[in-house]
């Protein structure tokens, strides 16, 4: 399939480019050694840069260069990493392994995970600020939604209403509310600052942003189902922890067959909007099926 | 002496200002309930606001509308109260009690303890961008400043520095560049953004930073100095932690009287600085005897 080829080669080209600028953002910055190790393990430790990803191709359903689109995509990794790092520590998910890898606290220890971590989310505001090819109303914009989107009305908010709902059953309303705030809004970070970046119309980030809202459902979905179906190999971590914690989950509310059948419907729903903003979306429209088949 | 009553009437008048503000940055904020409240048992916390006061003193030397100097006072507050309470998780100091109250994992637990201090890092950032008050450069200048201050570079280095400073001896050098880097740094926002927004010349921001560069300092050997001879209800924490969790302190490098000795000298550097500012610094003159001579 044309789209499936050219999609990898998006995602491979994106990806490389995320690896290479990361580094530079690390160059003759005077960070404590030990400090510097701790962000660079988990900024490395295999990633897909799907957020990242996301940026880039709403941004270039408008604009080619991609440059101005850069430093968003890296401070959104950045603050991805950060609540990665905090949320295996030990009075967290306490996880021993991310992606196949030992998470920071076992590699540094619990104190330098804690830091890295705020490194992580407070350089990620700097390295905006810095950027010399974003207008200073683009920076406020960018900082602005950056803030909001992992902040306690956002990515924070989800964690606290996630941990809340542990060892308690909540309604599909409940579970849509945590996954939206924990997941789906540094998902909508990504497509609303691709968008305004490229020099979306305001009705072009509203339907936008309506197929970010389903896209972070249906990435939770799948997270659920890989839980109870996939293979420990890919995903990197053991398969089954969401029942052994007793979380919430979408299996659990609406058995397998129903989840599928929910997440056809995002898949529906998601595809709609994104033909509502009449502009070249083929890609979004490729990440979405993508999203939604992947394995791990 | 009038100069003492002015300055603890200006003291007080800026630490009611602080209180009352920090409450409307919680209004109408969809903020989860336990979310919400961890963050404002720190922040309410009993603090005594010498940030916010050193910010507004240094402000209220070119400008005397004080209203848009809030925001990023009320910033200043939050990521101070954010590493306080990191700093006091058991993976890092491992406090019972801050300024004579439970610390915050205490009362609520170690997840949410983290949480809200991520919340209130985040959260710092995206007030500065919501400030009508504010141009778009400032908020840029701003959000840069206090990035650089509280980041791997700034504060969070310091925090880093001084972990791995425990259980070995340090030289006078290494022990202030710690101190300028997890103490500092802040200070040295307060001091320059106060500055920026009122309109000072560079070479005025220039003394002002050399003065607050002192100022950190003089704060630093006062803290250590009240681990020897201070009041354990005054302070609210334990007296003598220092010396238990053996870390380099200037009383241990310097005997006692070395250490004040040290810090008469740079209370004499601090105050020339301000001195070369040109400007009516008598507010931050008197702070000055204020850090060097307080009891807790």
């Amino acid at each position: 399939m044309i789209v499936d080829v050219n999609l990898n080669e998006y995602i491979n080209n994106k990806q490389t480019l995320v690896e290479k600028e990361l580094k530079t953002y690390f160059h003759n910055q005077e960070i404590p050694h030990e400090l510097k190790e701790s962000m660079l393990y988990s900024l490395q430790a295999g990633g897909k840069r799907l957020r990242p990803v996301l940026l880039f191709a709403s941004y270039q359903i408008f604009k080619q260069d991609i440059n101005p689109a850069i430093s968003s995509a890296i401070a959104l990794e950045m603050i991805h990493t950060y609540s990665l790092i905090h949320d295996d520590l030990p009075a967290m998910d306490d996880d021993t392994y991310r992606r196949g890898q030992l998470t920071n606290h076992k590699v540094f220890n619990e104190a330098v995970a804690i830091l890295a971590g705020d490194a992580l989310l407070t350089y990620s505001f700097e390295l905006i600020t810095n950027d010399p090819l974003l207008t200073e109303k683009q920076k406020v914009q960018i900082v602005q939604l950056l803030a909001q989107a992992s902040g306690p009305k956002g990515m924070v908010g989800g964690q606290i209403l996630d941990l809340e709902a542990e060892n308690k059953s909540l309604e599909l309303e409940g579970l849509e509310q945590v996954h939206t705030l924990k997941t789906g809004e540094l998902l909508k970070f990504a497509i609303s600052t691709g968008a305004l970046l490229g020099g979306a119309t305001k009705e072009q980030i509203s339907e936008l942003e309506t197929f970010a809202y389903y896209l972070g459902l249906i990435f939770q979905v799948q997270d659920d189902i890989l839980d109870i179906t996939g293979d420990e190999k890919k995903i990197g971590k053991a398969v089954g922890s969401d029942e052994d914690n007793e979380k919430s989950t979408y299996p659990k509310l609406l058995v397998l067959d129903g989840t599928i059948n929910n997440k056809n419907e995002y898949v529906q729903l998601a595809k709609k909007a994104l033909k509502k903003a009449q502009a070249d979306t083929s890609i979004l429209m490729a990440l979405t099926d993508y999203f939604s088949q992947r394995d791990h």
